[in-house]
């Protein structure tokens, strides 16, 4: 990827909404600071050799607002959010972490209900909560509540994820229906009036995305979760500087009738929208149907769908096509940041 | 140890300061929610098994304030930090992670700054940040910056350490004087007037527990670093409930006058000062001289001393002799934290 430069003066809201200002920071500031290759790979999670054993390892910090929403929690989003980035890293966890920075005055019931619910997600994936840190700051130092989550998981064997694996002809399928998570915060908050019969998709993948590495194996050619900025800022990230785009076939992607009218309200797309329990998955053509098979038969996979093809005719781009054949590119979200969605 | 349980309606700044409070929340609200083996020990690292391969996993969150300090900043500590939970639990660090929570508002220079301090400190331990996380929220909503790093090590195949293999007769050491970390925050607090010149302690302790378990292997029976709550805190974490005690020789701990003089005016005991490059270790007995030559032998190791022995005289208890044979309990911090001092 060509190589940017980060020269804003300030931190904004925009350098945390995971769209094209995230990218100038990570690139521009981090990536050249901490030069590695590993870190150069930019992946949801690191994979690290350890004594020859492949291991995925993982971090996020969730800063969700509110930290109660329908379908979830800031707990729950903390446990899922790290093991879907190990899932689709094709990893099994092995562990995970929990860092506490409380502010002074927090209720201890509020504590207590998102740690066991943090307790629930990880007892539900079968990864246990094995180290922690807490910190406590003063009243006004924090907002309530931020929580940390690393994990570590051990690479299948058979798992061969990656860019460079992806090649023209390759088909692109979805989890499931999108938009869910980002549009039910928008709502939560009160950005939006809208009764809305919506939750959060917030959840561990982990059983999708095993069932799709158990059936197809190295079939299977890259896969990343939608959080923040959504599927079409994971698949512009997927193409950029390749030889290679994405054409998706914008009546295949899914898309619930809530979601579809607030984002016309608010004039979001949903492919901007974060999902907590969405993956995308580049799989072969010609196993594209299998991998729709299999992922329907596990709980949690039913919507899955292809929605478009990787193509070799307009390199790096990520381009949508309507029932009518009219076509428009698909780019990353620039302006208009949602910040604290997870 | 016995269960307590946790029923303080709110939470305080007590209890992130390391002492007894924090020991009540992590041991009454978060071990029980996440029940398993691996959380149980309360070790600074947790140990994974995978694939047959031990592995050591840890996390901090640093919240320090000051930011910049004489001999550190955030960003060094942070790495250290981390590095140094995994060399006390003799593994070899292979990766970290960092987390950053900004403010919206930060400048750039400052987060530049920080970052370049984080990697300088990677670089020099030879362990590289590969994966990472940035979040941005409201002004207001963080104080300015905080950072989460956490890190994978695996575990020496000759390393055997943890309070079982502790017995009567083994001997304690400690890397090199103590409280230099504590007490240089509070004077950049400006909470102490005192012109000193003292510097944080921070620093990877990497080369002096290498150089410590390839010298004596099995000999080093368990290693500690004295964060939060200082030496007295870690002490009392190995002896609580077991059936052997410790006996500090009070005029052997090595503390430097600046940090002597700082704690009399403030009425502090320097066992209850944190160090940020300083570890406790227990060895056997009759190789303890061997040890602290091992130690010397590294740079930054020339102030190593054995300062007690371990005794089953006084079970579950850390005491103090002074020169002239008196003897006092050192016991946990329990009142006047000093927070966010990592």
């Amino acid at each position: 990827m060509a190589k940017r430069s980060f020269t804003d003066p300030q931190i904004t809201l925009q350098h945390g909404a995971g769209g094209e200002a995230t990218r100038q920071l990570v690139e521009g500031l981090f990536a050249p600071a901490f030069a590695n290759d590993t870190l150069a790979a930019m992946e949801d999670a690191a994979a690290l050799n350890a004594d020859g054993l492949r291991l995925a390892f993982t971090t996020d910090t969730f800063v969700v607002h509110p930290r109660n929403f329908p379908g979830g929690c800031l707990g729950s989003l903390a446990v899922h959010g790290t093991l879907n980035d190990l899932a689709v890293s094709g990893a099994d966890p092995i562990g995970l972490s929990a860092a506490f920075v409380l502010e002074a005055g927090l209720d201890t019931s509020e504590l207590r209900a998102q740690t066991e619910a943090m307790a629930e997600a990880a007892r539900k994936a079968g990864v246990p909560i094995v180290t922690g840190d807490t910190k406590v700051v003063e009243h006004g130092s924090v907002d309530g509540l931020y929580i940390n989550t690393s994990g570590v998981g051990v690479i299948r064997p058979s798992a061969d994820l990656g860019p460079n694996r992806v090649r023209p002809g390759d088909a692109v399928l979805v989890s499931g229906p999108i938009g869910d998570h980002g549009v039910t915060i928008l709502i939560s908050r009160g950005e939006i009036e809208l009764e809305a019969d919506l939750k959060t998709d917030s959840r561990s993948v982990l059983p999708l995305t095993s069932a799709l590495l158990d059936q197809l194996g190295s079939g299977v050619r890259w896969m990343r979760d939608a959080t923040r900025g959504g599927v079409a800022t994971v698949l512009n990230e997927l193409v950029g500087g390749r030889p290679f785009g994405v054409v998706l076939e914008e009546q295949e992607i899914p898309v619930r009738d809530p979601v579809r009218g607030c984002c016309e309200l608010l004039g979001l797309d949903p492919l901007h929208v974060a999902n907590e329990g969405q993956f995308v998955a580049i799989v072969a053509g010609d196993r594209a149907d299998e991998a729709i098979r299999a992922l329907r038969n596990v709980e949690g996979g039913s919507d899955a769908r292809i929605i478009g093809v990787v193509t070799d005719e307009h390199p790096a781009r990520v381009v949508g096509r309507t029932s009518f054949g009219a076509k428009r590119v698909i780019d990353v979200l620039v302006g208009d940041p949602l910040p604290r969605i997870c």
